[in-house]
């Protein structure tokens, strides 16, 4: 919407929930499309194809191909832009779309294909994924609420750190979670000390990694899936003594995508959304387009917008 | 000898080689021994005990046990403070002590006992023990030169990346390493971008790591086993999109390192060393006596060190 990055391709449709965390319906196939037909209900994630044969792709790993082709803002091999699941039609190769089970409601299950992937995806690679195990959980945004429900579905003890005492009630009695810590409160992160086997955090604030890695056991690590503008630091005592350490994560492949996708069906797990008409988007873009030009690139695009909704 | 972490506890018997890599012969056992037998040549690194219940101690990761009990500096479960292997008697129980290949001489295998250990467990940990696999490595010390001759032995490609481009004939000639990168020169990183499995990071002065994690592939990492006095700098940007990581190792367990030393054994790898004898020590220390304000934490255990001697 900001262009913050500095990469948007004009014309561009913005928007991140239906723009690439897309559920929708199946309307004409292909020849050789083998895996849907006609009716089927499937997803679409933050990617529509990748090169399929570099080291990631040939692992299942493909949201680290650097050719990577974003669902929007990007560019197809076909040297088109792509737009997103705000476009009237999305063609998209069988091989990068999910299955959507039968029993979750398509609006609340389309986050799961970025958000939830995202956090599903490390917490199986690294073991997060095992009753007994204690996951610590920061922030309560769009990542960090499913990291919750995935890790109560999976058995463990999952506890949720927060600047804010005024998550507890949304942490411990809404989603379910085991345990709430301030993390301004010092005799709090003390008494929780080396208790957990991995903490995903969600947070893009600028924020200390130090207390965090104090509160894993030893050989347990951070999983760094939000992106704070300003460099982490990790001291090398803090991570060299307990062989500890701080892992990224982007996404997911498109298997453990749809593995994500099957598991949330067993278990009812959708993302908590509020689903707005598309009348909302245009009257947000004229009340930008009169009165804030910090979103003047919003405005750019405008047209473009409205012809695509 | 400077006392720099401010945790010695005197009288102590200093040094680091001989002092907690200690390789020597068995001179008696005590009645339930098994394990060893009078004459044989074993080792003892840098701990002598460990609590044998705690979740590192039962997975074998004794290093990572939080009641370690260091060769050294260190308090036994017996209340006495441990020594090292500059005593006149090391009396260790026989489950921290290991073997020492009858076929390397015993002074170019005692640094293996600590150095060669904590290069080896993360490259088996993390995988990077593997023929077709590339490994950097940063800082050719005591633990770099190491990590050079076990990547060989592995079969892997390995690189050295060095501030110093005079150290490429020792990288190359002498440690067999297939490539060399001076990490000040942008044209020769930018070529190795993405090219690397792993690196093992045993630099202990402050050092960007954004560099290495640009050599490395997607979900690569970085082993860091020195430790710099300042914080490592790590862009969340720069480890989410790759799925990279930066983990922390800390020595190996007592498994591993027998492991360690009967690979060491079998492709006759040993740390390049120069052998001295006390008479050397003495010299120093009456030296530091004399002349240099700086070390008198040594002075003043000059006594204890000689009698030890």
């Amino acid at each position: 919407m900001k262009n913050e990055w500095g990469n948007a391709m004009y014309p561009v449709v913005p928007g991140v929930v239906r723009r690439h965390e897309v559920v929708g319906t199946v309307t004409d196939v292909g020849g050789g499309v083998s895996k849907f037909k006609v009716g089927d209900t499937v997803g679409v994630g933050y990617f529509v194809d990748s090169c399929r044969t570099c080291e990631s792709c040939t692992k299942g790993q493909e949201s680290y191909c650097p050719d990577l082709v974003q669902a929007s803002n990007g560019v197809g091999f076909d040297g088109a832009t792509t737009q997103g699941g705000f476009s009237d039609v999305l063609v998209v190769s069988q091989d990068y779309v999910v299955r959507v089970p039968e029993s979750l409601p398509p609006a609340g299950a389309a986050p799961l294909l970025c958000a939830g992937v995202t956090v599903y995806s490390p917490m199986v690679e690294y073991g997060l994924n095992a009753p007994g195990k204690h996951l610590g959980v920061v922030g309560l945004g769009g990542l960090g609420h499913l990291a919750v429900k995935f890790g109560k579905a999976f058995g463990m003890k999952v506890t949720v750190i927060s600047t804010s005492p005024s998550k507890r009630e949304e942490a411990l009695d809404r989603l379910g979670a085991d345990a709430f810590l301030v993390s301004r409160d010092p005799d709090q992160m003390k008494a929780a000390a080396s208790t957990m086997d991995g903490i995903i955090d969600t947070v893009s604030a600028a924020h200390p990694v130090v207390p965090l890695l104090e509160l894993l056991k030893p050989r347990g690590l951070v999983v760094v899936v939000g992106i704070p503008s300003k460099p982490l630091e990790v001291p090398a005592l803090a991570i060299v003594g307990g062989g500890k350490r701080v892992v990224g994560s982007g996404g997911g492949g498109i298997a453990e995508c749809q593995e994500m996708l099957d598991f949330a069906g067993e278990h009812g797990i959708t993302a908590d959304i509020e689903v707005v008409g598309m009348d909302y988007v245009n009257t947000a873009i004229q009340r930008l387009e009169k009165n804030d030009v910090r979103y003047r690139f919003v405005a750019d695009v405008a047209g473009s917008l409205r012809a695509a909704a």
